[in-house]
């Protein structure tokens, strides 16, 4: 069985961890105890296995085998059971065990206490509780839990539940041989699967075969069989994710065309042959002090001609087109977000807020509770300590989050900055060198290792984020688990991706900007010049920027964090355990489906999965005037993404809680934040670091015959190299092998022999004033047309709505002649009582014509497995131990 | 008694309008006949009363009395019961009547038996009808309407009505001079008088007192009471009034202060000082071809110093300030709405969405249901001969209402430009005229007679766009009377919008703009120049335009249209009814009140009170900058206007329909938009309109000594009078006693010595990148601030979502603690149906102990009139005639 289905190992003693078990049915349509793993009695199925850490006193750690340490777990289950005083009579005292008891010191005591509270806490509730009496792991204590019927009902109530009328349970059992048509190819609907049951230990089988495969990547994804295995809030993430990689192919496609228009004009681009042109002998001001000399411009050919392949006019439409796609991508999202509440009957659904833990300065047990609950560990404890805290006491967290937040992000800022450093002093001292093809070979080598250690400092700061922006988080003591979770989301988002962008963002609008002229460079750190950018712009090194970062994440994070150390990890643990591989096998034969999936990794939430997917969406949307190949990058990393998640979700990690949620919560705020950031971000990545404003401008205004032609003459300024600074003119003056009076750079200056020599030109502020109209008219004309889009396209498709809207007239009138009937509203008061109208969840199963609830919505017998564990889940969240 | 009560009047015969009585008490705590009007059984009371208009025969017409042609009405009256078949028996046949039967063509015959269809209908739905003997009115029949209980009940469970819990229905009756102290003096809480219940004819004699009056500016507004009087629709709309005249309170103390500052350091303004000091003897090109000669700056020493009041440092400040105070008061309003939501338990309320009219193409048909549905008369028609419309079918009338809509901003843009052309015109003329004063005089004149002209021809064009708007959208047939509505609303705004605004954009920013240069001007028609504004730019008379549009327009519309000509139309009714005015008296004394509301005024909507202060909140938003008191004019006209609305709505209109609504609808959505749009308006006006950006650049880039001094100098470029075009010279050169060689005008342009003579100088482009820099920074900031304020403030108070969660907790308890007691539902399955849990309305009027609905909402008896009103309104919604 590839499946797995049960519980989590507990890091703190006698505290207890949940997990649901996987299996579809009610306990009603339940045939036989072969079903799916039930109490002893071979008819209460478990929903439920609650696992808690049993701390062995010292002594005894060695000595206990593999098989478990039965003693000590009978004395504990025994004093158990004494305390609570019911389900089991209690056996008498054994005196080895009693000896054992007393080196228990107090706090062990207490903590069982509590559990046992816990514990009487569920019956009180009315669930069913069994303990694992045939254990075989030892240190680990198994507690079965069983919902009957009523306090599921009654549960739903509560919850406002709503059951589908739809044909569900209607198809007959069918062979998984005819189940793999299920998923259709792309292009058909995607929820077909979706309104038909199989059976519960199918599901997982066919997830298995049906999506979590490589071979399958073509196909849409079985949500609806995703959504009744894992519930709504992974099948939520799934379908997002689905949603946006299927959006990412026209994105590619346009991009690729864009890139390829780029590819097929390079030849007619007039400022590249200028450039290459060597009849236009244009002599060069030198790169640095010194060691370097005059160079000719006919030498930045190749960069020229590369720069052309993403700063083209092409890729103004296509970062027009990329907003527009932000927004349609949005309002899709928008609209299957719908289409799944309204087939998965959560329009009513409301979330609930779960209290997170007791407000209590006690800064270990917050640690404690805080970590529980992300592990899916029950909380809160010590409910009758709470202590509300007042904004004096959040004070000191809130600065110390935000002075860390900032403290983070100078750090991130340092290192780039210690990343431009490298690349000035290397890149100095290698000019020292007389060897020239030394000289470009290091060159080159300079450029890779500074992306590659800029790439390997943002995944190593990545992780120490993720460990930081959860530790601030728990010092804020947030109330509600809905609350932890979006203040953790946000500063995760703001460090992770301030360490995604900010190389980024230094490349696009900083580098080359701030370097003085000649005769006036400006210098950092003693006497290294700041770095200027190729002659044709930053565009060609941001775009290789862009690639090393989102090949190189994805690459490394998917494939090594993800894939590798997960598995490295089984092997260890294997490794440890000190069976060889037969005994092992033996082993693992004798343990029940709980006690195996014990030994699975953790499910540790989806934030990661949508943090990994937002940076990419940031990387695709917000410089995407200048890599127009991001989208087809995302696109191809996406196909693999959702399989390997998929893989992930099915077969490595344990079984996470169903959790329903309606929306994809604070991620959609995120995603529309960037989509506005993006449009004013490539407004200037197209205005400031293209050439397309410069271009224009000389064309309509200062070319003299309205073509291109001698554009590059344009943007070079005169120098005279007698106004070098003292000790920075060349040493080699005579390189080029003519003596030079008048070089070039490539800047909007007066001329040497101006009344103003190197003040800015008036060219210099024209293309000013246009870049900037161009941001202005850029950001207001594509937030404008955003918004417009927003508003055509209707939140809530039309058919949906059409639905809702007959399900109520239809349901008006079945109600109206339901009233006829009776006749007793009419003809007296109201009867006593209120008017039994079915409005959320009805449990009859017993009864024989339909009872329509509000909805319209018929429910017989309970039909999903999500909705049950969510009912659990509730219970047991509402009333801690 | 002043309060209206009851009906409307009817244009289409035998069509039905509707309107609900004023009593706010429950059937069953009616104690007596005297406490409302009544069935003649004394017991039951009316809800409603439709009026129908009868038809009569030509030749009867000028026969009938004053007191009603009663053979027609009985003849009639008999010939639907004689349809109906119940309610009376059928009276033996008038001979007379039988021959004025044959008269009523098969069009009358058709329409009445719709009427009679219709009241089967009402009475299905178990509605009581009563049709109305003692009728005074000729022409008009009356057809009162009472809910029993159980239709009440019935109703309000398909609308998942809610009912408060609080302490409603507890305070005795107090005697009505108690009263006045409910409506506290501002300081206090608003909603005191909310909670409790006065008795129901005294509502309307309090709102009279307490809330229509001048006197009572200050205070708070009862808006409880208004509700209960009016509906949520009306009470929202005064709430919001209440909101934002409010908010302007801050608003106007901050614009008073900075142009208080702006009067305070006139003296100081360097720029300002310049151009009247007469040491500085700056010579100006002439203002027009000809007939103007040269002229001294010093003579634009006025207006530069008043312009300096509202074009200061300040006003920048001021309009970042107006940017997040709309930000705040929006949210403030999102606030507010919440609040009256939940203490209008409006929570869980959801619009219905009302069919308008069948879709048909007979157009005739649709205007005559479309008006009706505006004025309250029951729609739809026809439904058993519904047509779906097509795309097809609609295309016609959306490109019809496209090209109209663009063809009347297009009228609107011509009538600017036509009052451009009058003044450059009569500016032109006038400098003909030798007399010096009498051209002072005359400019003076021609800006007011424009000013006017605009004026009028705004409150002209907003009349007939109105009629425009509702033809427009009728043409487009919607399908529901919300989306009628919506529709008609954003038609009316973009009309009106244009016609308030376009005089104020082009003052703004286009006049004086696009003037040319001396002997370079543009000419428009012929030879007429294009306006320059004032040396000191066009910020006095945008400011002298908004102010004339503010005013004149508020005191025109408001004092004028709403509370002249409703006098006057009711003094030509009154003479027209050939009565003197003790008749009058004698007469009215006689009629019932149902048949005296039937003589007030309909009752039109919000739609032109909303409108009206929307486009003031535009005024107010988006020329802020340009107009620092607009704020205070707004505030000082809405504390009017509130009160004069209130005198309207109680004592001169028939009282509406009490309209259920949660919120203010698509009004927001255009408040939202404006302030929006303001934002960037704003950031415009201060680069663009006004001399910040220059006087910065100046200071900063140009200045010497890094003073204003020299300023003036700096803005005006030379021109050599040589290079006049020929014709265009002056023709009285020595005009200033001195020959001139070079003038000087407002530009930033090259000397004429210089090689590009004329051309835009370096310092133009310099500060156009300032400016245009400046909108991009102020654009973003100001929307990032203004998200800010949106993200800080909660939408929900924070003491209402507690005590939502508070009822919430208390809810379960107490579902547990009963469940408890039952006990049936833990030992059982579910017992042979559903839970009985309550969730919305609970009709309990027997039972003692509370009965708790989802959110806690106990219910004992009707509460409040609005409510009942909501229920019947519906009803008679729901099943057409």
């Amino acid at each position: 069985m590839i499946c797995q289905h049960v519980s989590i190992k507990t890091i703190i003693p006698l505290s207890l961890s949940s997990q649901p078990l996987n299996s579809l049915k009610s306990d009603e349509a339940a045939s036989g105890p072969k079903q799916g793993p039930t109490f002893q009695d071979g008819q209460r199925r478990v929903d439920y296995v609650l696992t808690y850490h049993i701390q062995k006193p010292r002594s005894f750690r060695r000595k206990t085998s593999h098989f478990g340490d039965y003693r000590i777990l009978r004395s504990l289950r025994r004093s158990l059971s004494m305390m609570r005083g019911r389900d089991t009579p209690p056996p008498k005292e054994d005196p080895e065990v009693a000896a054992h008891k007393h080196r228990l010191d107090y706090h062990e005591d207490d903590k069982r206490f509590r559990q046992t509270e816990f514990e009487d806490n569920l019956r009180e509730m009315g669930l069913e509780l069994e303990k694992d009496e045939g254990n075989k792991i030892p240190g680990i204590g198994f507690l079965k839990i069983h919902a009957p019927w009523n306090v599921l009902c009654r549960e739903a109530e509560f919850m406002k539940l709503k059951m589908p009328t739809k044909k569900v349970w209607q198809l007959p059992l069918r062979p998984v041989k005819v189940l793999p048509s299920l998923s259709t190819p792309m292009l058909k609907q995607p929820n077909r699967a979706q309104n038909t049951l199989f059976y519960p230990l199918l599901s997982c089988q066919i997830l298995y075969e049906e999506w979590a495969s490589y071979s399958v990547f073509y196909k849409y994804q079985p949500i609806g069989l995703i959504r009744k295995y894992f519930g709504e809030k992974i099948g939520l993430y799934f379908a997002w994710l689905g949603v946006y990689t299927q959006m990412l192919i026209p994105a590619a496609i346009v991009g690729a065309i864009v890139f390829l228009y780029g590819c097929a004009t390079v030849d007619n681009d007039i400022p590249s042959m200028e450039i290459c042109d060597p009849r236009n002998n244009i002599t060069m001001c030198p790169l640095c002090d010194r060691a370097c000399s005059y160079w000719k411009l006919k030498t930045a050919c190749g960069t020229a001609r590369a720069s052309h392949l993403f700063d083209n006019p092409a890729t103004v439409f296509f970062s027009i087109f990329m907003a527009l796609w932000a927004a349609m991508f949005m309002e899709h999202w928008k609209r299957r977000q719908m289409r799944l509440n309204y087939i998965w009957d959560l329009t009513g659904f409301e979330e609930e807020e779960v209290s997170l833990c007791p407000y209590t300065t006690a800064s270990l047990l917050l640690y404690v509770c805080s970590y529980f609950s992300l592990d899916y560990v029950l909380i809160p404890l010590f409910q009758d300590k709470k202590v509300k805290l007042t904004c004096t006491d959040r004070a000191p967290a809130y600065m110390t989050g935000l002075f860390t937040m900032l403290f983070m992000v100078g750090v991130t800022f340092a290192v780039v900055f210690g990343v431009i450093l490298y690349r000035i002093s290397i890149r100095a001292a290698l000019h020292m060198s007389s060897n020239p093809t030394a000289r470009t070979n290091i060159r080159a080598t300079v450029k890779g290792t500074a992306a590659v250690i800029n790439l390997v400092i943002i995944i190593i700061m990545d992780e120490v984020y993720g460990a930081l922006a959860r530790w601030l988080t728990l010092l804020e003591v947030p109330k509600t688990d809905k609350s932890f979770e979006e203040r953790l989301i946000i500063k995760t988002f703001v460090l992770k991706f301030a360490n995604a962008f900010s190389p980024i963002v230094y490349l696009a609008f900083f580098r080359g900007r701030m370097v003085g002229r000649p005769g006036d460079y400006l210098y950092v750190i003693g006497s290294y010049r700041m770095e200027e950018c190729a002659h044709a712009g930053c565009l060609m090194e941001l775009c290789i920027q862009l690639c090393i970062t989102m090949l190189g994440k994805q690459l490394i994070q998917n494939n090594l964090f993800e894939i590798g150390i997960p598995k490295i990890k089984k092997l260890i643990r294997r490794r440890k355990s000190d069976m060889d591989s037969q005994q092992q096998e033996d082993y693992n034969m004798t343990l029940q489906r709980h006690e195996k999936d014990h030994f699975l990794g953790p499910f540790v939430g989806l934030s990661p999965e949508y943090m990994e997917m937002i940076i990419q969406f940031g990387m695709v949307t917000l410089f995407v005037a200048s890599f127009p190949l991001a989208p087809l990058f995302a696109l191809l990393n996406n196909i693999i993404e959702i399989r390997l998640d998929a893989k992930k979700f099915v077969t490595e990690v344990r079984r996470p809680i169903a959790g329903s949620a309606k929306d994809i919560g604070i991620w959609y705020n995120l995603l529309r934040g960037l989509s506005k950031v993006a449009v004013i971000v490539n407004a200037f990545v197209i205005s400031f670091t293209s050439d397309f404003i410069p271009r224009l401008v000389y064309q309509y205004m200062y070319s003299p015959d309205g073509s291109m032609h001698g554009f590059v003459n344009h943007t070079l300024s005169y120098f005279n190299v007698s106004d070098f600074q003292p000790g920075t003119a060349p040493l080699q003056p005579m390189h080029l092998g003519y003596e030079v009076q008048i070089c070039r750079y490539k800047d909007y200056r007066e001329t040497p022999w101006s009344n103003t020599p190197y003040d800015l030109s008036k060219e210099f502020w024209a293309i000013l004033a246009c870049r900037l109209a161009f941001v202005v008219v850029f950001q207001n004309v594509v937030m404008l047309m955003s918004d417009f889009v927003d508003w055509l396209i209707p939140d809530i498709p039309k058919d949906i709505s059409l639905q809702i809207h007959k399900e109520k007239i239809l349901m008006v009138e079945l109600f109206m002649k339901e009233e006829e009937g009776k006749k007793l509203l009419r003809d007296s008061h109201c009867p006593g009582g209120w008017l039994h109208l079915p409005v959320h969840l009805v449990c009859s199963e017993t009864f024989s014509p339909p009872v329509w609830t509000w909805t319209l919505h018929i429910h017989t017998q309970w039909p999903t497995q999500e909705k049950r564990e969510a009912v659990i889940g509730r219970l047991l969240h509402v009333h801690p131990f």
